[in-house]
């Protein structure tokens, strides 16, 4: 085996993610989730303490429930299971309990841990399904609604689903999506802030790629051509994310985390 | 090639992962710098927004200046580099300030999907790091001293660091840790609440493992010579991660979350 080859593989391998939307009908074998679960059990996490939990949801009447809280997306119906990767203290806080030790991680910096591990343990179980053949999606409604998402799978106390994507196999493999360039990203040393033109320069070629992807779906191809959508920045915050349904889902994240223990 | 032997090589890695804390002299290279960092921009994101910025620190005087804000551990020091990610909005709102679109992003559930798009290029970082035999060990003190970590790098309004590890050649291996069992962690369907008898066997092992790891430690081998320190659980919760502690933490993070234009 030469080692740099396993290395290009697999740097390869993670450059050639691409979300899947659109699933056959083909399950995912016990075999192929345990691989996956156990890669995601090898992420780091603080203090070792692993203090997540992931649901694994094939069941189509509990798909059902979570479809409209994830903003009716088809996948959650179409592909074969769903995965949520939740901040989890109410595990490490029973045996907390039963080992008289202090109580802790009721709190906002243990959300934020918990949240932090369970991402960790998301993206190896990515890669990992990726590796197999298999497709996922992200699905960013697991935070959005977190309250809702979390009361259909049961969720108690000192704990909040984090991110969640579909997993099955691909239907097609999509294009890849543009990234901004390295150096739109990357600072060395410290953070160097931007100029306009830096900005500009950053965002020249997904200005053009985005405007492009978005001209085909014709509630926008609309909104573009009668001039109430500019460019791809309006696109994106008069359209996809407005400021008040950011403000909304903060507000109902705070609540929650409230609900569940980890604000005081 | 095999896809079936590909596939196997990518989940060993994955799984193969154990934190290095000590490290050899040699430099990473450029080219390994740069096959890491593009495998961290390839991570999903949400929106496609890539809201983070990774800052690659080298200067021996600006990792002097972070050492105590990272608890004085020796690797910010001896490593040849620190990788910081950061929830990054400030450069997307300058691009819609460029492109006269609304404002968002500056509140709480913006934070948080900024949060999750720099721990998921993170973990590509780390595992592409890993493929090329390199070692990594993530810094949770950067979130709970984020605010002076913010400091030292120049962090603008609308960037908090969120992780951050040290790279470089491992000096050597350390074993790999435990971990808890799989059924301890996933859940099938709905969350299944644990009873009593299934807390004390998902941390048996644990309890076993840490407790030796622990007694090796002289601080702590008194504390459980004279019974002040009874189990894991207690080392855990009296001595590593105190409520007192994480209260501070968590203030000092709401905090700086409100000064940098994520919370209102």
């Amino acid at each position: 085996m030469n080692m740099a080859n396993v290395s290009a593989d697999i740097i390869n391998h993670i450059k050639d993610h691409r979300s899947i939307r659109e699933y056959s009908d083909q399950e995912v074998s016990d075999s192929d989730l345990t691989e996956i679960l156990e890669a995601g059990l090898r992420a780091s996490s603080s203090g070792n303490m692993q203090s997540y939990s992931i649901i694994v949801t094939k069941d189509k009447n509990l798909r059902r429930e979570l479809y409209p809280h994830h903003f009716n997306q088809e996948m959650v119906l179409e592909a074969p299971m769903l995965l949520t990767f939740c901040a989890d203290f109410n595990r490490m806080k029973k045996w907390l309990t039963q080992s008289h030790a202090p109580q802790n991680f009721d709190n906002f910096m243990s959300f934020m841990i918990a949240s932090i591990d369970a991402v960790l343990a998301s993206q190896n179980c990515a890669l990992a399904a990726e590796s197999l053949g298999l497709g996922i999606c992200y699905m960013g409604t697991t935070l959005a609604n977190a309250q809702k998402v979390g009361e259909v799978l049961n969720l108690p106390k000192h704990v909040v689903p984090i991110v969640g994507f579909s997993l099955g196999h691909p239907l097609h493999f999509e294009e890849k999506k543009d990234r901004l360039p390295l150096k739109g990203i990357v600072h060395f040393e410290k953070y160097q802030d931007y100029t306009d033109d830096e900005i500009q320069e950053i965002y020249k070629d997904r200005e053009e790629k985005g405007m492009k992807r978005y001209r085909s779906v014709i509630d926008l191809k609309k909104k573009i051509e009668s001039g109430d959508i500019q460019n791809l920045a309006q696109v994106y915050t008069k359209i996809k994310y407005t400021k008040e349904s950011h403000e909304e889902f903060s507000r109902n994240l705070a609540h929650y985390l409230l609900e569940q223990g980890f604000l005081n």
